[in-house]
């Protein structure tokens, strides 16, 4: 009998596993659920197969919720778990009904078994084929009990510290704790801490379990915690394990070069963009543990350059767009809806994988759609009553047009553009032509001549004079304006020091990628040796939320007014894997991932190697002292030295000497 | 300390409740979930109140759900139930996440309490007051283990029949079943049957229980069922006793006059409309046991003739609606659509009730765009793929334009376009009412004029030529014609035997009220003695979904091709309680529902009296052979008798002697 697959109504899945998902942050002993409008998946569904079986056969049924069988127009009595199906063509209709959780089934069977064959319907008349997921549901598992895998983790050492045991695990896992041989049980609690000041502060840790479960001489947490440090209050034990939970991933890719500090923080922010990456990508695994559309992307484009896990990406941005209709901004940001568009688009170009762009480019739609709706009189993106323009964690009014987001309409205009016209939505193509042309003749008017510099907003009709990086680098990182423009905004903004600084790994991946893009390579490998290299100073083993190097002591991992609300490990902290990736390893896919192009670039470096991925096999590439050699396995690419191009060949090592 | 309700966002509990409700129906063992799309309840809910306190005060918090509390913006750590509010100006936001249910909160304490002055969002930015329950949340329960209660009934007789005994519970019931003094439970069955021939045609009946519980020397049945007679299978016990599940109804108002069998048949339609009330307003308790529009919107206009229960039609009509967006027909059915309209328009009518029209007015746009954006190059309704229209169970051809489609539509039109300028909504009103005066021109292409009748269908631009009560009868109904064409349909149509007769006591409804309007109500009244009374004859402890005098034995069971698959507790067979409400005792609301006007008929009864609702209090009438006699409790109101017009002052009986 052949293995069915768990299949459900497209979705469903990704939009309860996030809802699950994101329903365990905490702060202390409060829960916090996500402040923005949550999907639900369908209760029922109505799965479809029609098939010819040149003998009868018998199959077995198993559904989570209740549900019923029509074979070829009949109800089904007395059905246990095992049907026979009568030989010729056959109609089978399972309808599945659960108000718990996602209506799923699973047929085995030699010639019928469930696959994304099937068809699925919320009885609304339209009909999809269904989804089965290829990685995350293990033997013995459903869409509804998914859960990733765990490994023992033991403490590295114990401190001793104000009469109090402090177990220290080495570096910042995500994981539940298993006590063992415990004794005279008295209400324990588990103290967690991402720093050693913070587990011992107890008054203020971000995180503690009280809810400790009791069973056969152990005690253990249920929800996975972030920390590097554990202490333990009121119970006796023998032993302390963490159960470190994860999602596995490919992880041969490396990037090594002759400055270690450079090597040691590739291999940190490895490990940082691993541990957010899990059944999505994530913020932070101590806070938020939610899924916002701007880190994602950031995410997505990292992965890229290293573990290039599809399937979390695609996960990913399923959870993010929920169900139609589309009605809120995604996370209630309205740069995070573009960046939804936007990271759709960088998807498709990197992995080709025109199979889920077909299956989702319709959410385009409805989201450029809804965004356009929200312009004001001038044709320019203006936030209404509860709308949140993020921009970045800095000092900005972002009140009125923002330019920023005018910046983003208009990349994300093109990008819908292009997917319109080339997945069949002809109309669409034209409507927004129209829309771009006219949004970037209104978008001029924020160039200040005088300024030699874009500003950052107009209200009420008048400009706010205001020069700060973000909208500007933005202009430059996706190539906006002519290049009198950019030398000028070069000068005048991102290179001027009166402009404040960004401050966020968030906005200093974009300054940096902006940076590179404009030939600062050199630049912007020092500030990844001074601001990541900063936070390794401080110990971390994974990177921060933000990082400031004048903050010391306990002040450094203050946020949101919280001693330690800071998250010290972020996924947007992981930068420098995309930035080393983009631009000193120098990979960039072509005609959207059939091919490739690498560009190395030493930016000072004496020598590197890396493996990095390819939609298929990867590419390794040695710049030594005395060459610069590329073997791709499977695909075809070019590599691009000294101003020239060479052909590579895939499974054939290209070796060029250098002069 | 005062007692809060449990409050939740609106529509939520109605939506849920209904879900809980449908998911119920079986035949034989199989599960039949209602087979449309079904809305789910939001799953994060923010609740808000602003209040400002005089003292500090200590209220207490329960939640169904994850949740948190924000004080003034603040978490609230280490809050267990109770939590005390300091003076002053305080905004409390309680966070309810549930994915299992309801998100719901209830807060008890002197100033600060749940009730629907607090505010509920969805986290989309919009705020709506929030709503809790009057009548159905006992104590001790809340919105989301809500149950009804039961009461104790045993069998009246026990029958031996082919070694099996049967127990008769004498007239239909809504029940679970208790077995008492069980020894040796070996797969325990109960059968049940509306009939005696069902419960004993074990292979046939269309119900029974085999996944019975046993606890403490009893067995019982979890889920309630239809039956007047069960059979048990399996287990010995010493006695047997059904719970009856009921809502809770005023019972005070009646009906009687000269004819017992017309007495008979009142009660036992009032006894059928009561079982076919309960969370919802349902088809029948044995099949489907599920809201559909069209037989609910009868049952409302029994019940404004009889029990008056406002709060069981508003959770009917809210749940049929279920959540925005609305995107498939109601029930799929495309009349049920154009009628959840006009029963909207209906409610406000007799109940005056503009608060339920003000939160739920905008529904009736959304059914009325949607539908109106389904129509076909000639403006007319015409069904799409999937699209079911009903009519009537009849031999219809029911493709292409329906003639009593588009007499719904004009209808709904009409209505909506008086809600529309009544409710604020003056865009709409302008809108629809260009849209039905060019619908009102393009459905005249139905008359006939050879026939002089309106034909069933137009196909391809081609009338079928067929006469069929159906659409005629509404045209008169709604008086919708001229009275030229109005006197050919009662000729042509109506009067002539010649046209197929109506089969169904769901277009009885409809076909007897307009023969009442045309001045038949004597025929009438023969019709509910020879139709009502031939089931009665039958037996009929309750009104079925279909009679038909011809069919004898077991066929007149059988239904849907299945032996017993005819419901016998249905509730549009209770149709009499609105024919000798609206047209015997001749009572109907005025100036929605302010006042009202009664105008008696005895049609060939030599007297009645009877009790009937209004908005407030109700009204007394006593037609006897030598005066009327009219007494309202609370509403002014008047009398018509004799073609004259008498007032009826509340709380002053008014009697008329007769000549």
């Amino acid at each position: 009998m052949a293995k069915g697959k768990w299949i459900w109504y497209p979705d469903d899945f990704e939009i309860e596993l996030s809802n699950k998902f994101m329903a365990q942050r905490y702060e202390r002993d409060v829960i916090i659920p996500p402040f923005w409008k949550q999907s639900s998946c369908y209760k029922n569904i109505k799965f479809i197969k029609q098939v010819t079986l040149k003998e009868p056969e018998t199959v077995c049924i198993q559904a989570e919720g209740l549900f019923n069988v029509e074979l070829n127009g009949a109800y089904v009595y007395n059905l246990k778990n095992m049907l026979t199906l009568p030989a010729g063509e056959i109609k089978i209709v399972v309808s599945v009904y659960n108000d718990k959780g996602i209506p799923c089934l699973r047929v085995d069977g030699e010639n019928v078994y469930t696959d994304d064959t099937w068809f699925a319907t919320c009885n609304n008349h339209v009909y999809n084929q269904t989804k089965c997921d290829n990685c995350l549901i293990e033997d013995g598992k459903t869409p509804n009990t998914v859960k990733l895998p765990t490994k023992e983790i033991k403490p590295v050492q114990t401190l001793e510290i104000d009469g109090r045991t402090v177990y220290d695990f080495g570096k910042e896992i995500f994981a539940t704790v298993v006590l063992q041989g415990v004794e005279c049980v008295n209400n324990p609690i588990i103290y967690y801490g991402e720093s050693l000041l913070e587990v011992c502060d107890i008054e203020h840790c971000e995180l503690f379990s009280t809810d400790v479960k009791k069973d056969n001489g152990c005690a253990y947490t249920e929800i996975t915690k972030a920390f590097r440090y554990v202490m333990v209050e009121g119970v006796e034990f023998n032993s302390i394990k963490a159960l470190f939970e994860y999602l596995p991933l490919e992880d041969d890719n490396y990037f090594e070069c002759n400055d270690k500090l450079i090597n040691e923080i590739y291999d940190v922010a490895k490990y940082t963009l691993a541990l957010n990456t899990r059944e999505f990508l994530i913020d932070g695994i101590k806070r938020d543990r939610w899924v916002w559309g701007g880190d994602a992307y950031q995410s997505y484009l990292m992965h890229f350059y290293s573990f290039f896990n599809k399937p979390v990406i695609k996960r990913t941005m399923i959870a993010l767009f929920g169900k139609s209709p589309f009605d809120v901004y995604i996370n209630h940001i309205m740069d995070y809806s573009f960046i939804w568009i936007i990271s759709f688009y960088d998807y498709y170009k990197y992995t080709g994988d025109a199979e889920f762009i077909k299956d989702n480019v319709s959410k385009v739609f409805e989201i450029m759609d809804y965004c356009l709706g929200r312009r004001d009189e001038n044709g320019l993106m203006d936030s209404r009553p509860g709308d949140w323009v993020f921009v970045d964690w800095a000092n900005l009014d972002n009140s009125g047009e923002v330019c920023f987001e005018q910046v983003l309409m208009i990349i994300a205009l093109r990008y819908s553009i292009f997917l319109a016209e080339n997945f069949g939505y002809e109309n669409k193509a034209k409507e927004y032509t129209e829309i771009l042309s006219k949004t970037e003749t209104a978008v001029d008017k924020f160039w200040d001549e005088e300024k030699q510099a874009y500003v950052h907003s107009f209200k009420n009709g008048k400009s706010d004079g205001v020069i700060v990086k973000q909208p500007n680098l933005l202009v430059v990182l996706f190539d906006m304006c002519n290049q009198e423009r950019k030398k000028a905004i070069i000068d005048n903004v991102l290179k001027n020091p009166q402009v404040p600084a960004i401050t966020t790994p968030y906005m200093r991946f974009y300054e940096l990628a902006a940076c590179c893009d404009i030939g600062e390579t050199e630049y912007v490998l020092d500030e990844i040796r001074s601001y990541w290299g900063g936070m390794i100073e401080e110990g971390a083993t994974t990177f921060w939320e933000a990082y400031d190097k004048t903050q010391k002591d306990e002040g450094k991992y203050a946020m949101y007014g919280r001693r330690y609300g800071k998250s010290l490990c972020h996924a947007w902290g992981a930068t420098p894997l995309y930035l080393i990736g983009k631009y000193i390893v120098g990979l960039m896919p072509e005609n959207f991932g059939k091919s490739f192009v690498i560009k190395p670039n030493l930016a000072g470096l004496t020598h590197f190697k890396a493996k990095m991925p390819l939609t298929e096999g990867n590419v390794e590439i040695n710049v030594s002292e005395r060459s610069v050699s590329v073997l791709s396995t499977k695909l075809d690419g070019k590599l691009v030295w000294d101003g020239k191009e060479y052909p590579v060949l895939a499974n054939q090592k290209v070796e060029i000497f250098r002069k």
